[in-house]
């Protein structure tokens, strides 16, 4: 659900070097971007390979990329179109550790264990079959490997002042996702999903957006211009659906706008996992 | 909503001289139990005076206390048998920083300027007026001293496998609690309350308490002993209202019950708000 929307910090050279599980738990504390909250835990060694599985227009590439330079990522989509644009994107950002290839998860051209990590990032809430595409990209990982992913979960979402509306437009991106074959709350079932696929070791952590008034660039950045841009844009398929009538569903968006008010609160998660071939 | 049922772990004497923002984040990561999550990251200066606004039956007070030796607490409830039994349990755990006062905090039997800081937990969520109250605590402390307040939300919690009527047995906790004049959707409203009642550089962060299976002490102590006993506890006051049928009540309560399994994960959220006079 997550473009580049936030303003990405900084990471120095040679911090990868540095990385600690403290220094892991500080930056928990201290994420100042979604990037950070999402990615900081995430640095592949020096000269592993890495798949990128459904790297879509190239938003998570960019940053993985960037936190593991010693690393060689391999990226895969379905759509040319999209790997068209990540290829750009890559360019633009003079990233040289990446390569892009047309690949469907269910029918990967690449051997049994021909990788040390797979990285999935808003992928599988997409997936009608998320199991079975965990299944494959597990094959794919040398043993000892290891299998991360990261879901949002549009039901983690409650917001103050509460609204009955508001809460009606959200659950109409849910119903649009599940007709689409999707699962907009596939967040939450980060941990049944690895452990069914005999992913071992599994560890999944939520990472929650908590946003008040005192975080104003949290204000803009997620809540206004990612969630609440989220749902307006599916305002035509949910009229045409017939999920919600135009009165409520503008009520809902108002609501949404109360909650970046500055009495305004607004609360959503993500669940990061990851497990071990 | 929580006693002691989840184990505490014993805190070593000295601790809080070692502690720092580091150990802070630290703890935050790898917090075993409920009273760590939640208080880990309270701790009251030698020779400072604290305030606990509604301190029950003492649940909170025998933590409060132990993590802050070198303080003395004067602890007020309206309730002069809950007075008792906090009475009871402070000598139980050979607590000597406590002393007891029946007081409404409406209408408090100190001074303006008393104490260093004031400490409020799972209370503001029973009360009509919880600002009210903010302000009534705020008048109390001494220019500088903190106000900590901790609330769940019940409006926060969500599960795998989703299930319409379990989440109806948590709407009837939460229409009960509004019935009863409270509010059970308070958590998310810690910021603004503290905001409104004049407190200056509020903070507040989010406590999710996440559980699968691979946390078998927190599904017990949780989801299953605390959370899905806590709605079960209030079947008859809910039949009783017509909130709901005793059908659809047993298969809300069968629908949390799921959620323990292996395949199960639960999310709850508290809230915990510091600010300053």
């Amino acid at each position: 659900m997550i473009d580049e929307s936030m303003p990405s910090e900084h990471i120095p050279d040679g911090y990868v070097h540095g990385y600690t599980e403290r220094e892991h738990a500080r930056l928990v504390d201290q994420a100042t971007t979604l990037t950070d909250l999402l990615h900081h835990d995430t640095r592949y060694p020096l000269g592993t390979s890495v798949l990128e599985a459904g790297c879509g227009v190239g938003a998570q590439t960019v940053t993985l990329a960037r936190n593991s330079p010693g690393a060689r990522f391999t990226c895969i989509d379905v759509s040319p179109r999209s790997l068209e644009a990540a290829l750009a994107r890559v360019r633009a950002g003079q990233i040289e550790n990446v390569t892009f290839q047309q690949a469907d998860i269910l029918d990967l051209p690449f051997p049994e264990e021909s990788f040390d990590h797979v990285f999935v990032c808003f992928v599988l809430e997409h997936l009608p079959l998320p199991r079975q595409a965990l299944v494959s990209l597990r094959s794919r990982l040398k043993p000892g490997g290891t299998l991360t992913v990261i879901e949002g979960d549009h039901g983690s979402t409650f917001f103050h002042p509460d609204d009955a509306d508001a809460r009606r437009a959200i659950d109409c991106l849910v119903t649009l996702q599940a007709r689409a074959g999707g699962d907009a709350l596939i967040g939450r079932q980060v941990f049944p999903l690895l452990a069914q696929a005999e992913l071992r070791d599994v560890e999944v952590s939520p990472r929650m957006v908590y946003v008040d008034s005192s975080r104003p660039e949290w204000v803009e950045g997620f809540t206004r211009n990612t969630f609440t841009a989220m749902v307006e844009g599916v305002r035509e398929q949910a009229l045409a659906a017939g999920l919600v009538d135009a009165a409520t569903w503008a009520r809902g968006i108002a609501g949404l706008q109360r909650a970046v008010g500055p009495d305004g609160v607004f609360c959503y998660t993500f669940f990061k996992g990851v497990g071990v071939r």
